[in-house]
This record gives structure tokens, C-alpha cells and sequence, in this order.
């Protein structure tokens, strides 16, 4: 039996509990391999001191840690947890060599555009160029939604049974929504909402919510 | 013994040969382990029609194929190389659940901005805003390398011996030599020069330089 692990969220997420901060993916996969684990949530002022950057060399959240070991990367956790615990990547070592390099592909490929969009629209606001800009990167994650939409037709996950591919894929999707881009594509759409349909979304998503409402009443 | 891989590589790099293509990263991953492979160039054209979307929903290079397994991410090739010969993760498994954190946190930490730099460069070419933005992209840029640089410290590679980890992460520092960004941190300059200086990294160069120039006396 694997330790019980200990990992770190925001004490008062920006996302305001819509469940988009990286946490949320972590508690999603302990909670679709069925791991009990404990929560240390830390402030924006924490995030960036010693002993934070200890465990999190870039001085974010979410970290994990188990026994002695310390991760600090959201695909690297949830990586973790899914060649430690069965049900998250496929036991044929093919199947499971592609599940992982849907993960990559997610992380990398996928979500760098969607990563820009939440520059365009913060560090960039109020610029000249913001409209513009917004327009290009929206163009840049449409190329991408694109692409998968084609892969995906109509199955209904990335690669045969749901993975820890489609946890970290539906993940990225979803912080598009605001966009309204994820509509423009309806077999995406209906695959983030078949992921958020899991129980053990639903579980971590009820989670991270309840962590939001607790600071707003604490403060 | 593992069967023989065929990989794709640009026909004529758009780098011209510097190898910051990424086919570069995983023929220094096969030439770490030892393992020969065998090289299918492509064109631009060929890269985007179905025959190679078929191989990569996202209709780039560099592909995988070994036997009936196909992968098309660069972060989940390397780490399929990895996990199937000897040389590039560490056998203990927190130094193992490490390095795989580390590969990740390159690929989508670290690479974010580096990736967004080349669009400030190309895309944004003539923009009246190009100057500004590349400063901006520039300081994320420096912020994610003061945190690397600070967590290196004097060690020669991130967590112990060279693992996969380094071999990304240089791979992602490298393609920053242009703006100057990595001389600022002189561990890092460093850092990537001892995975340059690599008797592996040098065989995988010379055999992309070899491709390119073969591209340029064709005509």
C-alpha cells in the first residue's frame, strides 16, 4: 500500500474555485485511483518563500509529497500516481507508451497557446495590441482544437479506455471555456464534459470548491 | 533486444543545421542508449498530409515507429527511449518519479515562454508592438531562469547523475542562445554546455547538420 501523500494547493485559489487551478488535476487522479490524501494549502506569499521553493523550485502549487519522495510538476504527479496505482494507464506496454505521450502532447503542444491566452488577457491588459493579440492566439488554439477534434472523431476518449492522456487533455480543454473556443468544436465539448461527468471529477472539483468557500468565509 | 526504430526529420531544417529542430532531441536520446535507428525526411507539404497526420494528429515532426508502436510527442518518445534501455532514468524510483517531473516541468514550465519567444519573432514580425512584447517574453524568460539557475546551484546536473531530464531540459535552454537570455546565468550557460560537449549530443548533431547541408547541395 502506497504512503498516503500530502500535496499543496492554493489557500485561496484565483480561479475562485472553478476548479482550473493545477491542483485540480492532481486531486482528480488520486481521486480516479482511489488514494486518500491530505491537503497543505499555502498563500501567494508562501508559494514563493524557502521553504516552499524546497519542495517547488518555480514557486507554485500543487507539490506532492510521499514518504521521501518530492515532486513538483503537474504532469510529473500525475505521471506518478498513474505508474503507482492501477487505472490510470493502460497495463500493454504500447498502449501505455501512447497514453504517455498524450500526456506530452497536452502539456506541451496542446496547452502552450491556451497557457498565452491568460498572458494576453492579464499582462496584457489594457495594452494597445490586446485585441489583436487575443485574436492571434485564439487562431493559434484553434489549429490545435482542430487537430484533435479530426484524431478524436467519435470516440469517446483520446486511445481506448479513459487514461491519465485524457484526465491531463480534458484538464487543458477546460480552460478554454471561458473563451467560449471549446463550442466551436462539439465532439471536444462533449469529451470535457463526459471527463467532468466522472465521478472522481466531481469528487475533486467538489473539493477544491469547498477549499474557496472556506477562505472567502474566513475572510 | 528492442527492434530498430524509424524516426521523421525535417527534409530541410528551418534552423539550417543549428539542431534546435526536434528531431535533434530524440536522436541524443537513441545515441545515449546506443540504439540505431533509421531517419525518413519530410517536407513541409508531406508533414501536413493525412499519410503523416496519421502518425501525428498535430502534423509535425519528429514520429516514432518501432515495430507496431507509433508516438509522435518529442517528451513522450524521449521518455518511451528511456523506459526501454538502459542509460537515461535512474533505476531507485523517487530518482526515477523525479526525473520525470523534471522532464515535464522543461517541457511546459520552462519551454512556455521560450516556445513564445519564436512566435514574437516570426508572427509578430512588423507588429508596432514586436519590441514591446519580445521584453515582456524576455523577463518571463529571465524569471524561469533565475529559478533554474538558483536550484542548480553548482551541481554539474539536476538531481544526480545525466537522466532524461537533462537532456530536455538543455534541449528547451538551448534554443535561447539567439537572444543572448542564457549568458546571464553563467551555471546555466554552463549547464548547457557540458550536454553539448556529450559524446552522444555530438553524433546527433553532426548526423541533423549532415541532413540539412545534403538538403542545400540538392538544391
Amino acid at each position: 500500500m502506497p504512503t498516503r501523500p500530502t500535496i499543496t494547493a492554493f489557500k485561496a485559489s484565483p480561479d475562485r474555485g472553478q476548479g482550473l487551478a493545477r491542483d485540480m488535476r492532481v486531486r482528480w487522479a488520486l481521486e480516479e485511483v482511489g488514494q486518500p490524501y491530505d491537503v497543505r494549502l499555502v498563500t501567494f506569499a508562501e508559494m514563493k518563500e524557502p521553504a516552499h521553493r524546497a519542495l517547488h523550485p518555480f514557486g507554485q502549487i500543487p507539490t506532492y509529497e510521499e514518504g521521501d519522495l518530492v515532486l513538483f510538476e503537474t504532469g510529473g504527479i500525475v505521471f506518478h500516481i498513474a505508474d503507482t496505482r492501477p487505472g490510470l494507464l493502460p497495463d500493454e506496454p504500447n498502449a501505455r507508451a501512447r497514453a504517455i505521450t498524450w500526456m506530452f502532447a497536452a502539456l506541451s503542444t496542446v496547452e502552450q497557446s491556451i497557457v498565452e491566452l491568460q498572458f494576453v488577457m492579464f499582462a496584457e491588459r489594457g495594452k494597445s495590441w490586446q485585441d489583436e493579440r487575443r485574436a492571434m492566439v485564439h487562431d493559434r488554439i484553434r489549429a490545435r482544437m482542430g487537430e484533435l477534434s479530426q484524431r478524436l472523431g467519435d470516440a469517446d476518449w483520446l486511445d481506448g479506455a479513459f487514461s491519465a492522456a485524457d484526465l491531463i487533455m480534458a484538464s487543458v480543454l477546460l480552460r478554454t471555456r471561458g473563451s467560449g473556443l471549446l463550442d466551436e468544436y462539439p465532439n471536444l465539448a462533449a469529451y470535457v464534459a463526459r471527463a467532468e461527468a466522472r465521478p472522481a471529477y466531481q469528487r475533486a472539483f467538489a473539493e477544491q470548491l469547498a477549499v474557496f468557500e472556506a477562505s472567502q468565509a474566513a475572510g
